[in-house]
């Protein structure tokens, strides 16, 4: 699968409803009452858009064959008709982060903070699809879009809450956390 | 350091002269007789250019902190008055090399095909920057520029048959050669 664009509008319309916004740390996004996904990269902010985030799906830059053959196997696709709670969380991770090698960076991230487990755990009530934005020049360096059932926002809530207390989560310089429900 | 975007220019014009320019293998590019490198990503291909590639430095996505300690130790800048000859090589990897897991890209860029190590041979003599282009939907997935002083051209022929020798070069599905001097 080649990588996939993507653009993230929030503002007056959109098929998704603002239920929440709020920074998690650093700077927020100006507030917006509707949001859309839309398909390619747009090169400015549509009119009546509060902001506009934009990412690319990449092949994975952690994930081991052995976690991949669990996350597959679990894993949910978006769209399913009962997930009408979603979460876009814009992050930027610290120029600390991105000064470690790749053995360093997977420590963190797996040996130590278990992101990939913790993640698993949640599955398949959470569908979730990262798009990296750091080579794109955005001031986000992932977009993660999130769906989940009404009935699944607790463990959604613990889904995050545990990631943020990770060791990986302390190169975390911004995060806007934005719900939303249709 | 922030990823930096550069656009890769050939034509009428340009600071540097195309002595060669070749497909290694997939198809080749039109053909030029001057090239440039710009800061920036163009949107378009300049009055005159014949093409235009596009490429983001990033995040390394492969050496340990071993590694990278000998590579810093050893690498050349680019820019050395002496270094009058270079290389610009984009290559484009199969759908089978995106589709393997970091383990799995790892063991056969490093373990197997010794890529780092093969280029540690040829520092300080060869200076190298990567660019990354596949998430910026680009037509070839890297682009790596090289320069070398005259005297260490045959050096710099070495190095790249002994990369097109790997198992690594095996997913290799489009590479062009431009040798450039000024």
């Amino acid at each position: 699968m080649p990588p996939l664009p993507f653009s993230f509008v929030a503002g007056a319309a959109g098929s998704w409803r603002v239920v929440a916004q709020g920074a998690v740390c650093g700077p927020a996004l100006p507030p917006a009452a509707r949001f859309e996904i839309h398909e390619g990269l747009l090169q400015a902010l549509p009119d009546g858009a509060s902001w506009l985030l934009r990412g690319v799906t990449s092949n994975e830059r952690y994930v081991t064959r052995e976690e991949k053959t669990q996350l597959v196997a679990k894993q949910p696709g978006l769209g399913r008709p009962n997930a009408t709670c979603a979460a876009l969380i814009p992050i930027q991770k610290s120029a600390a982060w991105w000064d470690l090698t790749q053995d360093e960076r997977r420590a963190i991230f797996e040996a130590r903070s278990r992101h990939i487990e913790i993640g698993l755990g949640y599955l398949p009530a959470v569908a979730r699809r990262l798009h990296h934005s750091r080579d794109l020049g955005e001031p986000f360096d992932f977009v993660t879009y999130f769906e989940y059932a009404p009935e699944d926002a607790a463990a959604f809530e613990d889904l995050v809450a545990r990631l943020r207390e990770t060791e990986e989560w302390r190169f975390v310089t911004r995060e806007v956390d934005i719900r939303l429900e249709r």
